[in-house]
């Protein structure tokens, strides 16, 4: 098979991420790639690691060589691809977004935190939340995807065999979670700046974040009751992963809740459960597609806590967004993602 | 006045980073510094930051130079000062442990948590824990100060106004903690190399630290009860800092916390609490003696978050010593300890 | 002696440089400080490091206010203190400016290099090059003192006494220098994103930056004659220290030059010379007005091997200008200055 | 094909990238892994990135399992390469040494630099220096390649056109090179913590670095005549790349170099030639076996700079050693080695 496949928005950090992997992907290979701000320009000259390794060149986003695509993927800030996914879908084109116009169901919700009205609410209800974990068999019939925030994949993750087998707390789950800049992207940002972020370290975004009502509505998918959880994002003075360590009380502390996480993830390629006493190091899973856990009870204050660390670029974007796209063409879900993480 | 000043195991970041800032303080001098590994060396052998500022040489620990000093700094590995700490207490020498012999009032609690026989009792009960917004009056006429940890002074200073204050719920405190690789010492160590900790993160001693019976006994002291603390410390890839992120539950969630905070901190140099929705930076404080707070109310999951920051080697270490010092000389508690936090 | 300072310009890391370095001086006190960016802003928005700690609020340039200075710092641009110094003279009021446009002599090489007209050419002409370790009797009583670029400061020190001495071959001097990243200043910039500065390194400015016309100016004068200079800027993924590897032909290969920098430099309080076989660190002076140097000779090539560091915003911008300071008012040229590079 | 791998010395981080790229290769298997002080551990508790992904378990470095083997790769300290080849090359078993044991051709000029007398002579003799851009065809029939060194791969790819052309005063070459730490390898050294290393720079070896006589050899393999080069250096804080800028004097400064360059390597998978007035950056080549390689003209000093990048650890070590494996095996020499640059 030969999926050909058309970026919109590859000016970032997620498009060249794109471009990175699919190099290595056997049946899929990007024929078009779009920025309104770059058009006309080689990609060798935005991403000087791909001298001399693409005669790729920039087109505008409306440019008919996306139209001769199997799939496009969004990798758009929010508002964009809400706008442009329907006339791709019309002409039997696949959709996977990476940005977050359809990852919350509710569009009023969505509205309260992206302060912009939702115009698509039929593609919204169609739209599939892509963690392959969790719905492996509706992605592979759907047609628009919503590719999953970095921060969620990494909770998710953490929590989805606690609360499918109703082991914690539901109202009392904290998300203390990590994140290197390469989140905040490619864009000139001052507070990003190298002499600001390095050797630093903070909290932002403490009292709501947009990927909180998505964490949310997950979680209590799994759940199925409502949940009460705390979220707060920190910022790393490095470029990649993300680290989440989740405070949770169990509702029977002599539980052992370690086989419930084997059985969860037992037939997953990309989610490791480390042995007992091994914390997971984000450097890990540096440009990989895993997802590394581990659980530790705290036996003095009665708490489980539950570690998790992804590559933010990879498993918590272009990373899963390709493990959707091999599910919807109906190809080996690990085809092009079988690298091991870069260390040191 | 001029205090005499004597280093025992000088040879480390705390040893460094007293040699710095003394040498800013207008009323003390580093008369004598020791290391059983360095004798005979010249300090700028060791610290080339030192070049040509200092005629310092290193001795031996038990040598005769200690003894002319006015007070004793212990900046050495657990078991040392509760040796060595009484012959200079005998001579009417006053001593500082920045290490933690004398922290943990109860013997048998140390012992079980250092893996060491506690021999100097009578010491323990004498020695002072020397967190200056806490216990100011009684640091003064200490003979003995134990200088507390670096992760329990971000800590209590975050949670004291509200403890004293009976505001939150003692039995379900997490304390999220972060800290550079300085925190780990100038000790060779595979874990801590620049290839294995830059460009990473994780959580570590999950289940359980040697901070942590020294934070639950301090708190319980100002709580007046039994606390429930869940304490997770993480490595940052930098240098310096720590930061902590603490989530508690108010008992009365309608309370605005922020007037406790500001009346409780309002004379205090070193703590300043941060205008609502500014997080706190580790950088901030970089190289100076100052904590910097913040607080936050999560409406949508009703718990409080305080975020607390400090320099680990500065309020953490070194610099508390030096603020401790002066309080036990009469000094003004701020003598050489105005260093702003070098930004960027 | 109480010296009242204006700052024009504050917004940017030289700004606060000076302010954190004034904040320890016993005799000066920054009384205006202006951006026009910033206006009205307080101190502590912009810089979290001066929370509590300062009440200064952000003027417009022309504010009355600084025309209360002794003194004022142009933090600024090229093309600002051009225009504005000369109203500051006029009124008794001195000026340093840290820009470049007093730096250089020849008004159309400037203008060649900055690609604006030079329209002072009287204060051009007044104008002292601020290099104290070259001519501080003639900075002793300047108006008007153009403060030295970061490189040609590591630079101009590292070479001076084998200029001086005629030691060396000029025709044939290789400057190979490394800055951090605060070098580029505050401004949000994409290239200096953590994320496409930090874990990376490369030459910028290979054919020509702005620092050679100044350093070629100041190294002829040293010289006596036409100097072959080839100079290449590096950045280093960290924040602050500059780097200078410097390669050059001895005239008489077995001469000991160690002994010509023992005495260039045996009353100078900030330039330290290391011992034989110790090579420079940047870290050893960071935070700090000093400037390192080692020399080595490489047998089998036969070339001179001269490093020097200094932390770029410090010796090579704010600490220097408050050296200079010093001495246009008569005072201890080390006051506010003494402290000890920030290690580790 | 399968070519079945064994490692000698697998503790490192040569063993662990070879394991990462070879992960990747189609025709390639590592079947064996020895290391003296990790002997019966996973690979998975030294290097947690493979979590999941290897049943490996390493052996002492005479177990059985390496006689198995098509090819050996040696990743271990001089020395041990240079007693053990010859058994592996007896069993008709290919053998790479990563190592420095068969660099130089002089065994006398190695014993002077590695303190170690030389005992293989006639392995020494057969020995061919694995640089498949300078002696691909040698390589495709050798059975023992020393693999170069890191800063000599990339020095020698920047200098070839010019001195197989004779386009250059062989006499005056000037080599400034810079190396992140993973240069330094994996052992627990306190110069190379991250408390150390990180936030500066400095040059080492600047008297006389291990690399130097390797480089001067293939140097003057390639000119025919002797070089004079002056090579120092320098730790990077940062984990991975080399950089070298390289200044030459040109013997007709009227000539264009860039034709040269370009014919040089237009036939070169892994040489890229970067366009006039661009850069290159280490971070371009992360993870990637890519060299890149610019050239500039210095007008006002009439000299030739060119600047290389590599990854020390791909192209200078794991990845040329594998590019070496696949010439030996008669398999297309890009196999396994398509991976792009990990950016950011």
């Amino acid at each position: 098979m030969n999926i050909k496949v058309g970026i919109i928005g590859g000016s970032g950090y997620t498009g060249i991420e794109l471009l990175r992997i699919l190099h290595q992907h056997p049946e899929a290979e990007v024929i078009a790639i779009s920025s309104r701000a770059l058009q006309g320009k080689k990609i060798a000259e935005v991403f000087p690691s791909m001298a001399g390794l693409s005669a790729l060149i920039y087109s505008f986003p409306d440019d008919k060589s996306l139209n001769d695509c199997d799939i496009i993927f969004f990798a758009t800030p929010h508002g964009v691809a809400m706008n442009g996914a329907g006339s791709f879908l019309e002409k039997g084109i696949k959709v996977i977004d990476l940005g977050a116009d359809f990852r919350i169901h509710d569009a009023s919700n969505w509205t309260r935190w992206y302060n912009m009205e939702h115009t698509q609410n039929s593609l919204l209800e169609e739209a599939v939340y892509g963690q392959p974990e969790v719905r492996r068999e509706v992605i592979k019939s759907a047609r628009l995807v919503a590719n999953p925030g970095c921060y969620p994949t990494a909770v998710l993750l953490a929590l989805k065999p606690l609360l499918e087998n109703r082991l914690i707390d539901c109202s009392n789950i904290v998300a203390d979670c990590k994140s290197g800049t390469s989140g905040a992207g490619r864009i000139a940002n001052q507070a990003m700046l190298l002499s600001e972020a390095s050797e630093s370290f903070k909290a932002y975004g403490v009292g709501g974040h947009r990927h909180f009502p998505e964490m949310k509505q997950e979680l209590e998918l799994m759940a199925g009751e409502v949940i009460g959880l705390t979220f707060v994002p920190h910022l790393l003075p490095m470029i990649r992963g993300i680290e989440a360590t989740i405070y949770v009380d169990l509702l029977d502390s002599s539980v052992d809740v370690r086989p419930y996480f084997e059985n969860a993830y037992q037939n997953e390629e990309f989610v490791k459960i480390l042995p007992e006493g091994v914390y997971p190091e984000t450097r890990s899973v540096r440009s990989s597609n895993y997802c590394q856990l581990a659980i530790q009870y705290v036996e003095h204050s009665d708490k489980l806590v539950i570690m998790s660390v992804i590559d933010n670029l990879v498993k918590g974007a272009a990373g899963q967004a390709i493990q959707n796209m091999n599910l919807m063409f109906g190809i080996d879900e690990k085809t092009g993602l079988s690298q091991i993480g870069l260390l040191p």
